[in-house]
Formats: C-alpha cells, sequence, structure tokens
C-alpha cells in the first residue's frame, strides 16, 4: 500500500458512505467496502486500509450505537483515530422494481436507521417496516429477489447500481435529514490543528462523578456537544462515555482539556482532536511517519 | 374497565414483557398485547389499559431508543407516568423447527436486541443475524414459514406457544444479561414514596449547560445513574435527554430535586418518582381518583 494515498474502508458498494469518502479524503482515495463495522476495524487493524469513514450519528434517528461499540472494542487501537467528521444531507429514495407502483408495495426493507428516518412516510402509506443489514444491501437483494411488493430506502446511487426504479424521491421525515460521519486514520495526517476533541472514559463509581468531569470543562468554556454512554461488556449496567466537546482551534487548549478530562475518570481513550464538521475541508494525504505500518 | 384492576399493555404474546407484567402489576393484572411501542402509549391515551410495561434498557445491547422516542413523543401525557422498574434476567433459546440441527441452522431471526445480546454466540456459529420486531414475532413468523435453516433468538415461553423445538437455551453472550422494565400508569398507586427520579429535559444552549444541571445535584449527593440524549424531530442537532436520579427515599428531597433540575432546565417533564428496581415490589391496585379516566 503506498504511503501517501488513503485507501479508505466503509459500507457495501452504492451506500451513502461512498459520499462521505469522497467528501472527507478527496476523490483520488481508493475504496474497500466492507459490509460490517467490526470488519472496518479489522481491516485498519491489518493494514489492509489506512483509513475508513464511519457513520456516527444521523439527525433524525440518532447514535450509530454499532459504530460506538466497535470503537469502544478496539480500545487499544483508537487512541488519535479519529482525524476528521462531515455533515452529509442524506435524502432517501423509496426503489422498486420497474413498473411497481405505490398500489404494488406491502413492505420496505432498509437498514433500520433509514426506516427510523422515513418512519411518517411508512406509516401514512401503511407500509411494513422490514429491518436489513444496510441500505445498498437491501438494494442488492430486491435485484435478486425481484418481488414486486417490496421496496427499498437507499439511495440514488444504489438504485442506479442495482437497476432499480427510483418510485418516490426524498421520503425522509425531516427534509433536513442528515448524518455525520467520522474520518478514522491509522496514522492522523500531519499539520492539522482541531476545534473539537472526542474521549471514550469510564466515570469514578462516585455520586456526582459526570459534574465532577464536565465542571472544569464548563470554567474552560468548553461546548460538550455530544455524551453518549454504552454498556461494557460482561459487566452488568457499568457504562463506557463517549464525549465531544468543541474549543477554540489551540493546541495547547486542547492539551489542558485533554489533561482535565484525564484527572476526572477512572480510565480514558483520547479518540483525537480534530476539524468539526463546521472547519473540515478534504483531509491531504497521510503523513509518511518512520515506523507507521504500511 | 375496572376501577382496581391493572389492565397492561406490553409486546406479544410469548415476549419477556410478559414476565414484566407478572413482576410487576402482579399475577392479577390482564394483559393487552401491543406489537408497536406506539400502539402501547395509543391504548393508554384512549383508555384501553391503565399501564404498560415496557423494556427501557439491557445490560448487554444498552438503551431500547424506540422506547425512549416513543416517551417523549408523548409529551403531553408523561407527567409522571413511570410508576416502577424491575430488572429481570434475559436467557435467550435458540429455538428451531422441530429435527433441524445446528448443521442445517445459516440464519436466525430476532430482535436486533436479542441479536446483540447474542452476537459473540452467533459469530462463533456463522450463523447470520436477521432482524425481526420482535422476539416472539420472529418465533410465530418461523411457525409459519416452517424453513429448516432459520432459527430464532427468543424465549422458552415463546418456543411452548408456537411449538417450536429449543436447539440451545441460555445463548446469550453474558450470563448476567438481564433487561430493566419501566412500569407505566396513567394513575400512579397510591401512597408510594419512591427513590428514583426520572426526568425529560431540554438544556438551555450555551456551553456548560449540563454541567450547570448536574451541580446542584452533586450537591445534594443525588446519583445520576443514566443520561440518554435523543434527537428531536424536525430540529437536526437538538437534543432531548432523558435523566435518572437516586436519592433517598424522602418526599420533601425528591420535589427539592424536581426544583433545581427545573430551574436549569429551557422546559422538562418530571416523568416520576417511584421505587427504583433493588426496591420495588408488586405495585398494589391503581388509585381510585375521583375524575381519572377509565
Amino acid at each position: 500500500m503506498s504511503e501517501n494515498h488513503w485507501r479508505v474502508t466503509s459500507g457495501e458498494p452504492g451506500a451513502y458512505s461512498e459520499e462521505a469518502v469522497a467528501a472527507m479524503f478527496g476523490r483520488a482515495a481508493s475504496s474497500l467496502p466492507c459490509p460490517q463495522f467490526g470488519d472496518v476495524f479489522a481491516a485498519l487493524r491489518r493494514g489492509a486500509a489506512n483509513a475508513a469513514a464511519v457513520p456516527i450519528e444521523n439527525s433524525t434517528a440518532g447514535s450509530v450505537t454499532e459504530v460506538y461499540d466497535a470503537l469502544a472494542d478496539h480500545e487499544e487501537m483508537i487512541e488519535g483515530i479519529i482525524v476528521g467528521e462531515t455533515v452529509l444531507a442524506v435524502r432517501h429514495c423509496l426503489l422498486v422494481l420497474p413498473g411497481v407502483t405505490m398500489n404494488d408495495l406491502r413492505r420496505v426493507a432498509s437498514h433500520p436507521q433509514a426506516l427510523a428516518q422515513c418512519r411518517r412516510f411508512l406509516g401514512t402509506h401503511g407500509l411494513e417496516p422490514v429491518a436489513a443489514s444496510d441500505t445498498a444491501g437491501a438494494a442488492r437483494e430486491l435485484s435478486c429477489t425481484r418481488d414486486p411488493a417490496t421496496g427499498v430506502l437507499a439511495s440514488g446511487r444504489a438504485a442506479e447500481r442495482y437497476r432499480l426504479a427510483i418510485l418516490r424521491e426524498s421520503v425522509q421525515d425531516d427534509a433536513r435529514n442528515a448524518t455525520r460521519f467520522l474520518a478514522l486514520a491509522t496514522r492522523p495526517p500531519a499539520g492539522v490543528v482541531g476545534d473539537k476533541t472526542s474521549f471514550l472514559l469510564e466515570l469514578r463509581h462516585v455520586p456526582g462523578a459526570m459534574a465532577t468531569c464536565l465542571e472544569p470543562l464548563a470554567e474552560q468554556g468548553v461546548n460538550v456537544t455530544k455524551i453518549e454512554s454504552r454498556p461494557i461488556p460482561d459487566r452488568p449496567w457499568h457504562y463506557r462515555f463517549f464525549l465531544d466537546v468543541e474549543h477554540p482551534p489551540d493546541a495547547p487548549l486542547a492539551r489542558q482539556i485533554i489533561a482535565s478530562v484525564t484527572r476526572q475518570c477512572l480510565w480514558h481513550r483520547h479518540l483525537g482532536t480534530y476539524p468539526s464538521a463546521r472547519r473540515m475541508t478534504t483531509l491531504g494525504n497521510p503523513a509518511s511517519l518512520p515506523g507507521a505500518r504500511s
């Protein structure tokens, strides 16, 4: 693998993450599709890819908990792994076999996130939601089963790739429906000063632990933009937290924030300090650090 | 509907919530199965039921976000709606058609939460997870399709009801796998002093808002047991928060906590002050308040 080239893992061909790859890594990045989020981290670990684009949160359906869990499950390799983020408008199309009309449809298959983003549309038309592992995969499946009573929620790009007809465009409940994607990389690009910092941490098991962790951040005028709690495997009712904060793009301040979080936790990982979606431009070539895996 | 009888909505027949109904409302409660969480709130609103049992969180898979969203979507009727909670051990069985062996199986259908709770088991045996709308529904479906290559993750109770064979017992990844259920009621039972209080709230849009909200609670020695953020529909990247706190079972203290949260938020709903799972016993008869709906 070339030292100066992004080789990016993401979802199935035709998935929305293809667009995120282009937005974050540029059109020159080569793509290695991975159907499961676990496969994305496996590809990064074995060096088959040096970067990844993963959806982390949707404006309508909320957090993509599988990605949060995949990050936490790879605790040993995630220090500094987040190198950027982008927010993309997501307009779902209702895809069907050519010739099919609304009257023929009984059910609609897609990723549960896409089904949740189009809940009102499905309810209004009395269409039964059917969960699938991803949007593009559901389109591929329909192109095989050729069931005229089944529709699929996916991108126009997926319609093209799997030769399906677009029966309705932009069927998501909220016209401003958007997904935030993270850019992950095993080696950070050089010379980037971030204005957003992400942590994975476990709080001390004492009353007020969350307040104690957040107070010094509040004093520094830092804006907490996300707190996500996820269960710790094999320790029922214990949580690990993901914390996102926004701050001025100032390296000493970022170090100060990291130190103040570190002091208040049982353990933590600094997932990265990177340009927030507002400031993000396409990432340059990956840094060619000596000793980096390739 | 009798004034002194719990009529409880919950999941499909054979679902785990049947057990939760018995644990929280007693064996005398009559049950009104509802396949979707939205139907549960519709039944409460029209008075077809005066109580409900809903799963809110699993120790392995995390929050049941559909239930959090259904609560928030019914903002007008949820003041004081939570009257109790219970934690039940969840042991999933692998159900198949009679005579089917592990070698025949290709895929396993269930609710995504159950699939997530048995991820390692499915991975070890190379079984493809297939999402279904609930565990008992997947069992019912298999009893109709009679596909020998498909298994289902559900309760032993569901095996009995749908005449399926139990191929493996207790296949969840964590032996201590458990789900926390909420008891909801349109009228609270009389004379209960709670040690847990739940809120739905929106924070002020200023840096440090979460710290400002949590600080007075920390000063009162109150333990925050859960913070869950969910997107507000039609307002991309704005969140409503669910906050659970535990405190001594003292009514004036509970009022003080409610007041301190109220002061720090843009708006809030007090979802209830109720006995935590540790202190919960079966709820008595519903209060016969004059003017209550029946």
